[in-house]
């Protein structure tokens, strides 16, 4: 059995079984006292996750926005980022300078800083990133505590990074690179989230909305019945981007209806678009389109590999 | 100019300057009240680090030790380790419970746990891990605080690593593998030398002890004078090995004359040994040796590829 059989996400769970995990979120939390100390950590490769033309500096910001993100999910204040590189001897020593840079931009622009980290050489490029934040632990969102009759959101419009993908599918395209590789971490929306404590559950939709929510639906042992016209869709994409692929680094979130107005009021002050999808229900999960009720599909896009999979 | 021109070292200077990192040292440092929060990174290849014959096991202790002990040269207790994968498709599967067993093992033994982390398919294998630590900020073992005349201190025996790769390079030998890989990061003996309070500087020797004496005297801004016949040698181990072959992990650490037997006694309940081996000077790095004194050569063995270098 290789691990091309079995997958990434089914080895994630095989090792934390021995590690002795309980339970899977988007960061691990350490007891602060009345704080929690929240670290994540993602790791990419230049074949899966950068397509040709991607520059060093779109590297170095994307390593970091998406380490971000899943802080972002949590709610939490970013305190630091480690980066450790696995590069190939041959590479062009202007690789560091144009990779540090885009690095340090995304550090800068969400107020903290590439606080340490490692360079090895190796066959290939391998880009690990970890971030640290801390939050207060009262206004943490976890990912097990969705309750049947909250209303199911995002952030932000869905599809963009699925309908960039097509794009360059058909060759280069300046914008269509942009719109991959330069996510906007939703730290300040995670962050004023977090502050009204009344959300239920939050991730990020990195791994693409329907595969969020079945990791939803399993933490939090319920279900989701999503409005396929309500789902706020990028320009140039289609639902299937919308649903079915990753990269999108949105927030997906649940609250009580009659906490919504407060959400949205504190999303907007940090001019961050909110869109109700759905509703969180018992079991199962649903998707209503064109008048008709229908399974919402377990499919997801790994990464950037373009393969689409079954979860 | 590529990488393998500029060298490591050089390439995490050069990045380090553009995020603006003031002070290079074992971990990064947050602000947390009285504490410090430490968090610290390492990434590691098949290649280079380990010999044919390398277990899943021992790679997953490995990993893990090496990250422990930079916790330890700051003298910080462990809160978790997050681990990140890069793994070929073709790997088998097995290798995930050998790794994932060998890294929960070197956790346990000190008293801490794999919290988080991320596994995806790569071409070659990474393995990137993170650890993250606290201590009393009154008690942090800087490298920049060595004082001409301390007493230079190293724990354990030295030369073991290099003396098992010379032996690994005749052939495979069990015994050596375990020198090389199975390092017992100085957790326990840091958190004793912090507790003190008197230690000056302090790191881990992971690059050879010459390589940390030039980095420690740099960060300090002072020189060192070392007894070549006061360092203590590992069995099998010559004083090559001890002085400019890396990956033994012990501790080197200045303290004042008159507080050696403090430290002494904190490391002895511990069961750890130590060693004086010089002093510290103003400036330049001497070797005192058959009633010479020649100048310390600056070169160690980057981790373990094998190739001697001049740093």
């Amino acid at each position: 059995m290789r691990l091309s059989d079995i997958g990434e996400r089914a080895a994630i769970d095989r090792m934390a079984d021995i590690y002795g995990m309980v339970t899977l979120d988007d960061c691990a939390a350490i007891d602060d006292g009345d704080d929690l100390i929240l670290v994540t950590s993602d790791i990419v490769n230049e074949q899966s996750h950068f397509p040709p033309g991607t520059s060093p500096w779109q590297m170095g910001w994307f390593v970091v926005a998406v380490n971000l993100s899943d802080l972002a999910g949590k709610g939490a204040r970013p305190l630091g980022v480690l980066l450790s590189l696995g590069l190939p001897a041959s590479i062009d020593a202007s690789f560091l300078d144009g990779f540090a840079d885009g690095a340090h931009a995304c550090t800068d622009r969400y107020g903290t800083a590439v606080i340490g980290g490692d360079t090895k050489e190796m066959p290939s490029v391998a880009l690990c990133g970890m971030a640290i934040g801390r939050m207060s632990r009262d206004a943490y969102m976890p990912r097990d505590a969705a309750e049947p009759g909250d209303l199911v959101c995002v952030t932000g419009m869905l599809g963009r990074a699925g309908a960039a993908l097509q794009y360059l599918a058909d060759g280069s395209d300046e914008a269509a690179l942009h719109d991959l590789l330069h996510v906007e971490p939703r730290i300040f929306a995670g962050r004023a989230l977090a502050d009204t404590h009344v959300v239920h559950a939050s991730m990020d939709i990195s791994d693409g909305l329907a595969a969020s929510l079945y990791q939803l639906a399993r933490a939090s042992r319920c279900g989701f019945a999503i409005d396929a016209d309500k789902v706020p869709l990028a320009s140039r994409a289609s639902l299937e981007h919308g649903l079915y692929h990753g990269g999108d680094y949105e927030l997906l979130f649940t609250v009580p209806p009659d906490a919504y107005d407060r959400v949205s009021e504190a999303l907007r002050e940090t001019g961050c678009p909110v869109s109700r999808i759905g509703e969180a229900t018992s079991n199962r999960l649903l998707l209503r389109r064109d008048g008709a009720t229908v399974p919402l599909e377990h499919r997801g896009y790994e990464h950037f590999s373009g393969r689409g999979k079954t979860l």
